[in-house]
């Protein structure tokens, strides 16, 4: 993935009073932030989540619902269990939240693009601060892992999903960094997540933000029927 | 790992007021108890812990120590975030827990083993019941995960571990197949683990319990001075 245009110093930090004129083309700020997911957040995250399957090739696989992430998410205070970062974007700088969490300050910065997003799903995913329409660019998924040999918690990042046309251009790596540096702030050891081995351009971007991919370790999974024969097992 | 010795029926089950006469040979009964861990089995989990890392020859990373363990562990509810189950093993039937806990109800099972297991660190991992000398044999470690595809939360099982003299007897199974029956209790989706791909004995047993190994995902680690730059990191 691509890193984005770095931003203009704050000096230069377009306004919406500063629109430039034509014949100064400065770029197309596009201002961001990345804020905690509440439970009024579930419409997005369930198309979001619905996106990322079919972008996987794997929507038969996907059967989350509006009604079963409701019931398993926003259970336990953020990062304590599942946890969710969403991505808002929009021409003009985002009003701040009217109701802030104590866990977390949002993150905001401001990119440059060189070209503007023609987002066919603008619509869908708008989010109204007063009159100001914000967009829902992506989210990170992430919740506690544990290692017995640093004997302390870790992130791992279940999903990081941006929408398609924002993508390559720096939001995935804001999305991945923010949760990195939630793991700093919280003392934690590690930030783990999977890619799939023939994913070339992931693994390379993970290894350009200092990930290690291990050779070694492969995933076992019980689930369906066979975890199912468990229920009533003489273990 | 092999299967143990299926346990005798109900009505010919050894007691202590039963012990079999020399003459007649029904093996050496194993009394078997999975329970939750509380915070005073600290040492003794740190204890299995460093044996785990003496075994997979990786003890050079391994830096928990009682206080690490004992600041991050049984913090939330049972099986609400890291959760550890312990295997206690005894020659006679293992006395009710004094205070059970309304989370989860020991599981027990009496193995008859052919030979006697000779434990030479009886006394470093004995717990007393009474009088009762009851043995440390093993633990599981593991926690909430979570599927965005199936919209639930399932179980990561980070470490399982049985001492050296008690392996290759089922109690590994055991324990494994408590992490499965209790995931199906709560309606998870899934339960889960990483093997190292080398290690054929360890596949071809989480095979025959019914799990798949997935062959394309690698795990992505950031840790140590790499997770560290994203402290004042301009996300």
């Amino acid at each position: 993935m691509a890193a984005a245009a770095p931003p203009p110093p704050p000096s230069a930090a377009p306004e919406p009073s500063m629109a430039a004129p034509e014949t100064t083309p400065i770029g197309h700020p596009v201002f961001t932030r990345i804020r905690l997911a509440t439970p009024s957040d579930v419409p997005f995250i369930h198309k979001l989540i619905h996106q990322m399957a079919v972008f996987e090739r794997l929507s038969h696989l996907c059967s989350a619902t509006e009604s079963s992430l409701s019931s398993n998410l926003f259970l336990s205070p953020p990062f304590h269990s599942f946890t969710i970062f969403l991505l808002e974007l929009s021409s003009s700088p985002i009003p701040p939240l009217l109701s802030p969490s104590s866990s977390f300050t949002p993150i905001e910065k401001t990119f440059n693009l060189d070209i503007p997003v023609n987002d066919p799903e603008k619509d869908t995913f708008s989010i109204y601060y007063g009159d100001q329409q914000v967009i829902i660019g992506g989210f990170v998924l992430f919740f506690p892992n544990y290692s017995t040999f640093l004997g302390k918690p870790g992130f791992y990042v279940e999903d990081l999903f941006v929408r398609e046309c924002y993508r390559r251009k720096g939001f995935g790596k804001m999305l991945l960094s923010a949760v990195a540096k939630q793991a700093v702030k919280m003392g934690y050891g590690r930030v783990e997540w999977v890619v799939l081995d023939w994913n070339v351009n992931a693994i390379t971007f993970y290894e350009q933000m200092g990930a290690k991919v291990l050779p070694e370790w492969r995933i076992c999974r019980l689930t369906g029927d066979a975890l199912q024969a468990y229920q009533n097992a003489n273990v």
